[in-house]
């Protein structure tokens, strides 16, 4: 291969086509490939990894507020959906039924679980029989599906991997506390690790979860203005508890129905994370998740090559024993050129350069995927150097996402504005709602719009519904969403 | 409640009903818990936290030897089952069939994977071109089912969770070396780290993963003599490669098959660590895959108390410091007789106990789960004695396990001459066999074994077969399996 030659990714432009940019990406990265199956896709390693490390720092979290890790079945019999009345409606369109096995019909339809409140809800009914045994903190990393009708790589799969949170509580406080710390943690981790700014709030009686007394959310702002809903988190009250039976001996040794929370995040936040920090030259990947952090390049004539990755491989170790995740690109058949472009298309977030030049100073170059910032730097001090340049980097990614988001939000006051302010830039929109499932609809039919949340802490508080005028109830975010 | 109410475990001796024994186990121990699906457990946080603790280890060797992680799909379409003919017939009998999904029933009827070579053929086939590609190293941590007629709970469930490797290679060879690799990382992980020696050898043709050239096993001995398969590497050939087209350009740009493997080990681990640890007290957890190595226990009069229980907290921070899984157990409702025996049950490798006249000696008492031994240790060698007792306690084990195997293993020259030695104590047999399916067959038939491996390294190499005469191609292990 000439060395000459230029590594031409093809990646088609965001403001072409995001659409078609965002496949493009995740294509060339490598971090899917299609299957044969409907709307379920491989998470080929690279994207894999990516899930890896979220697994890992979000368990941590959940371990250190006290949840344990089970499994339970992928199975849910049929008689289990019908228990609970709203959540069979929500879910039993999507379900795929398993109705044969061995070569024989089943007795009893079994569903592939779309969420395992009802199984939960089974077994807990069976464990939980005094006030001793609360609360029961359970998690499960598991697969899910839902048989969606248009699927998206990430952000939208039949069969799609999460976490699902299950918890079982003495009184309605204590289930709310929980609710609101897992949506705490959730924020926390997609904005600590993922650089992803959100908007945490309340959804709306339409868009709470099948089942839920109140559903909360994190909702993220993509580079095409659409929403992202990164993550939930479920107050049920005593619903599921009555419909499976969950009752407990309380202290004055009374029964009560116990009060369960659930809350989940998915694979989908991948493809968040793709969607707001992507941009032209491909992927863009946070220092915490990425799983390559720095790609080290030696650069120069072959006079001086061997000397040079001679130096790159002793700093690679220092670095590596330093627990930065970091690469070497030593091949000799392509360019730097080429590499810079390639590594820049992959996301990884720092790339250090050395040469013939740098070797003689003792020092090395590092450049920042995000800023193109290119840093000098002492190889003397090279560890805390690159450290302290991922934590600028993810902060330069969170700060421009942040800003972005600023950029595409809009307060208005009627639907006629809000349709206006689409044309420009798609983006949120903040708007006063009076409350009513009519209004909500209208603004769903008439821009594609669904009420996102009701967000803790609005940029301001709006007055009056921006449908049919009337006093505001609550202030909303709209947008449309993926 | 009382403190003279003695912790009775309830668990049915091993030599009255080994069966019963084990489901006393594992159900007072928490481990799991039936589910209301036929065949399928709920893993219980300390059966599931067993799994978490395998998981690390073995995906920590995998990826030391440049294996990735990825996530195919759970479902796979029909036709793919019939692109390999053995594999098919190997699996069809077991296949759950998802036939309707969102109201609809399906064009092309789809599988749960009972395994996914075939899927993963699909997708190497598109990503091989060359011999660049090569080899690919891909593992998967994943849910499998197989419709089984009879279960039990860890050691067989319709659903399991498992790791599938599947690598694609240039040459036979190097093929075989994966294989081989994987297999020595399998015995060296049950032996280290789950303290099983293993049986290391092939498989008999008819005890072939059906597809495979070669299959070769890891096999284990439990308590009740019968054999449990504990892992398996398989050399596949090009028959995958065949049937899904994995062709490559090799290096004089000539058209080739690449060489496929597969290896696997699964929950049947738990259930196999169980069986040959555990006794009549309950579980013994092996100390690097226990949850809880080290329970603290304060003892003594209410007067000394606080004070006790103090120290131990200082103790415990230090151990935790250090490394080790410790936990304080300082309730007061119960006696420290109770708690010895509850955390018996449990499998705690060590015990510490704290009391008034340790305090004054400046010791603690460290006491082991497998020997019962005492050891008093000075608390300022705390962490160093602690370590040391744990592998102390590993090798314990291990020895143990290995001296059963060897109490229990027969030579024999005849089938009545095995059929004698069942009577006594079922173990294992060592045979000589000619190699035909036939003689396989009637040992089969006539003692309820089948051929477990063909052992590398065979205590003594058999002449005769033991059913025929005949002379003997092979000295082979046979055994009851679970």
């Amino acid at each position: 291969m000439s060395k000459d030659k230029k590594f031409v990714s093809e990646i088609t432009p965001q403001s072409e086509d995001f659409s078609k940019w965002y496949i493009d990406v995740i294509k060339k990265a490598e971090l899917m490939d299609y299957s044969p199956v409907r709307g379920c896709i491989i998470f080929r390693p690279e994207g894999y990894e990516l899930w890896e490390n979220i697994q890992r720092d979000l368990d941590r979290r959940f371990k250190e507020t006290g949840h344990r890790n089970a499994y339970f079945p992928l199975f849910i019999p049929e008689s289990f959906f019908q228990k609970e009345k709203e959540h069979v409606e929500g879910f039993n369109p999507e379900l795929p039924w398993v109705t044969e096995a061995a070569g024989e019909k089943l007795e009893e339809r079994l569903a592939i679980r779309p969420t395992s409140e009802t199984m939960f809800g089974h077994m807990y009914a069976k464990w939980i029989q005094s006030y001793r045994d609360l609360p029961l903190l359970i998690n499960q990393w598991a697969n899910v599906v839902r048989w969606e009708k248009r699927t998206l790589p990430f952000l939208r799969t039949s069969e799609f991997l999460w976490q699902e949170g299950h918890t079982a509580h003495e009184n309605e406080e204590e289930a709310r506390q929980e609710t609101m710390q897992m949506l705490g943690i959730y924020r926390d981790f997609v904005e600590e690790f993922l650089a992803i700014p959100v908007i945490v709030g309340q959804k709306t009686p339409s868009e709470r979860f099948a089942g839920a007394v109140d559903t909360y959310s994190i909702e993220a702002m993509m580079k095409d203005g659409r929403a992202v809903q990164a993550g939930t988190s479920h107050y049920l009250g005593t619903k599921f508890a009555v419909a499976f039976d969950i009752k407990y001996l309380d202290r004055e040794n009374q029964l009560q129905f116990a009060h369960t929370t659930s809350w989940g995040v998915s694979t989908r936040l991948i493809g968040a994370m793709i969607m707001v920090h992507g941009d032209d030259r491909g992927l863009a990947l946070p220092p915490k998740v990425a799983p390559t952090q720095v790609i080290m390049i030696p650069i120069g004539p072959a006079k001086t090559r061997d000397q040079v990755v001679g130096r790159v491989d002793e700093l690679y170790a220092e670095l590596k024993n330093a627990g930065v995740r970091v690469k070497v690109d030593d091949r000799s058949d392509v360019s730097p050129g080429w590499k810079f472009n390639e590594y820049e298309m992959r996301g990884i977030p720092l790339r250090l350069e050395l040469g013939p030049r740098d070797m003689e100073n003792g020092q090395v170059v590092l450049v920042s995927r995000i800023s193109g910032e290119k840093k000098v730097v002492e190889q003397a001090n090279l560890v805390a150097e690159v450290e302290a340049m991922l934590v600028q980097i993810h902060n330069e990614m969170f700060e421009k996402a942040k800003q972005f988001r600023e950029d595409h939000f809009y307060s208005v006051d009627t639907l006629d504005e809000m349709k206006a302010s689409q044309e420009e830039q798609r983006g949120f929109v903040l708007a006063g709602w009076c409350g009513s499932e009519a209004c909500e609809k209208q603004v769903k039919e008439e821009t594609g719009a669904t009420s996102r949340n009701i967000p803790f802490e609005p940029a301001e508080k709006k007055s009056t519904c921006l449908v049919c005028g009337d006093a505001a109830e609550h202030t909303v975010v709209f947008a449309r969403a993926y």
